[in-house]
């Protein structure tokens, strides 16, 4: 029984700032840095970069949609074409910081509206997964678990990540409950730590209907603009660990 | 003799043209590409490095202030620190179009304001060149002949390249006359390849009061936004080898 | 008889260039002026309406989608709240030129992606009718003829205007044939001009399939990226002129 | 004696959080609110003018130089004509909110870099007093108290308000100490409010080496970034009524 915990962090720019990196980054083992669409200015990525790095946590891109006002969480129709060269242009700009400090990038989250339009279109997800292979096909490929973005990832021989969420509700047929519904978002701890631990050892998680639905995931995603997201990544990491599973990064990169 | 001709090009944005670049890389040997501040979105980019990697024309990066709508000729005071992460931004995104392409990058000149200001301000100037360094120090750093940008590269041991022009005055003390005043461009063809080949083969130009000045130069500037950019770039090119001068690219990057 | 002629200018951007404003103005009634969301910097926009301004042709805003990247085409998936609030700070801005140059707005046509949305989403529609009506209920809310907008506008008491397109080919249900289908515009001038003499004078147009269609419009747009946009905005008007169509703008809004 | 309290708020932007607006205004008698060149996007524009709306808090616009990421502070070379242009869009649109709120805007205070360019470039302020005289002559222009920008705005016949301010020193000769200086900041509230009062009542100020010097000022600004900036507006207002000053806004502009 093995999982990774992911963040996306570096969500800052310029005089703003957003989330508890530092305390975030002390307990997940992947950190998916904002790369400048949405988020994370050239200043915040280089810092951001640092802060993974010094503590060992493996780094990756999170790529964005082109929407600074919306934080790319608003749907833009977008080409495959455009999405495939937006994802070379922010994987660049942070592989470019990555190796200034002396590290690599280990892999590649879409954030967002990207995320979500990836999960269910299929050309967009090859897109994308087209970017990630031109560029390095040693990157992972990091998406929701079960969705279109890994089967992408996988056609193409890229590794993939399958991501699932222990602060939110999954329904009957695997999918997420949307937002908008009640219940959608577990604000409880306890709750999404048990939810963690039954899909990290059972490869299980309980809908709001009370029903068990399979979920098997390579890795959880621990939100870290929660108020509590530092305790959060904490206990949940403890409660896994406890749990007799392995905490670990994604493997990373071969190449150089 | 030997000397490098060099065009900025890629500087489209979305739905606007800009240049005939095209018709500009068939006859230069460098193309320095706008990375997405001042120009340049990320299919620009991607569509720009093809076509110079398709003619074997060298690929260079040509960062900019963050000013889209001032064309990133509007100075800004930045700190050093910020100049050094916005280089490696977006030396970073270049690259990565480049590596999707099966290329890489040979040199890095940056563009309007930001190579006005890192030729006369020696701190601006090594916050560049450590970014450069930091990143790939097989990259050659271009800046104005003479001035502070070089110096800084050769500072921290980079490779660099002191640039000249072919369409712009000269003043007794080497400088280049401000656009500001009359004569300051050599609006005719015929004058401007005089100067080129007085460059190249004589390491000299001659001031608007007719006083001879030294300047030497590995690289001479095509400017891509006149009107009749890819003639020029042509008979600039022939009349250079005519007068036994080799123009060729700045030696490759030998990194991978 | 009588018609309103329309174009979308004011769409350069800094120091790139866009359509062929100039000669577009001396030959329509409304101009439809870019507010810096998918193009026109300020001084764009101030050179713009004073260009306007000098002809007599009425000036409305032609508020967009934020992406300068994408020129306001493609679409995003914004909240009500947030299409008032972007309408009503474009329209602000806008207006604020006109004032300074001692003249003032006419109408509002949303461009682009927003234009296409608020065509069919009535909730969208009634949101952009709403900023319009908050802000000055004397301007002329400008739509598609016979879709949502205009007749959200209506339902908030507003005077609106339908618009019909002479190069644009429209289907039997009076929608316009998708640009993606072949013969989706008239690239041919003539067969643009019979086409909006048909509209102003019959409220009909011929579709692909050679069956008549009704369609009743208040203006037409002249689109001013044709390469002819000058040339075909001036013989359109003579055209309409001699057969005996009244070409004047919408009625000035009687409002300070 | 008579003061106004005035604080930039509507900092925002998107995602992004920024001050405790809802306290401060409970405060001050003049808000300064940003509008989407530094900070503020449309909904928060909205938001922040009904916020200041509810309470009868004078409200302003704070035009700033086009630069999201540096949030306005980094100075930048424009043109007059640029910096009259970006001042009438941006007041153009904040004034728009204020419509639609059914208020209006009372005062113009460029912000930051724009500020300071402002207080010592008497061509750079002649052009922002020209755009608020061609705008709407009735609003009041607010600049550092005896600089170039009241006395551009009180050449073209605007009312104008002297800015000093409580928690920053002053120099011997009027200037404030620059914040690159150990002591340019008054951190502790006590000596800030006993500075604000010494202006309020007497015209003066204390520098840091002792001496006093003459601050005629009609507005005291209250930095709404401060952690506490709720208590210290608060503060400050009840100890300046102690004191026999009259808190409230700049004569609101009489015309619609």
């Amino acid at each position: 029984m093995r999982i990774d915990l992911n963040s996306d962090i570096g969500e800052a720019f310029g005089a703003w700032a957003m989330g508890a990196d530092e305390s975030v980054l002390d307990h997940v083992t992947s950190a998916n840095v904002a790369c400048g669409f949405h988020a994370g200015d050239p200043l915040v990525m280089q810092r951001t970069v640092a802060a993974a790095a010094r503590r060992g946590v493996a780094i990756g891109a999170h790529p964005s949609l082109p929407d600074l006002q919306g934080f790319g969480r608003r749907e833009m129709r977008i080409t495959p074409a455009e999405a495939q060269a937006l994802v070379v242009y922010q994987i660049g700009a942070l592989a470019a910081f990555a190796r200034a400090a002396g590290t690599r990038l280990t892999h590649v989250k879409p954030h967002g509206a990207l995320y979500n339009m990836a999960a269910r279109d299929a050309v967009l997800a090859d897109a994308i997964a087209r970017a990630v292979a031109d560029l390095d096909a040693s990157l992972v490929l990091v998406g929701l678990a079960g969705s279109e973005l890994p089967a992408a990832g996988a056609r193409l021989g890229l590794r993939v990540a399958h991501e699932a969420f222990a602060d939110r509700r999954y329904e009957a047929d695997g999918r997420l409950t949307p937002r908008s519904e009640p219940g959608a978002v577990n604000d409880d701890i306890d709750a999404a730590i048990a939810q963690a631990i039954a899909i990290a050892t059972r490869r299980e998680a309980t809908t709001r209907a009370g029903e068990t639905v399979r979920i098997v995931a390579d890795t959880l995603c621990v939100h870290g603009d929660r108020p509590d997201a530092g305790e959060f990544a904490g206990r949940l990491r403890a409660a896994l660990v406890v749990a007799g599973v392995e905490v670990r990064a994604l493997q990373a990169s071969a190449l150089p």
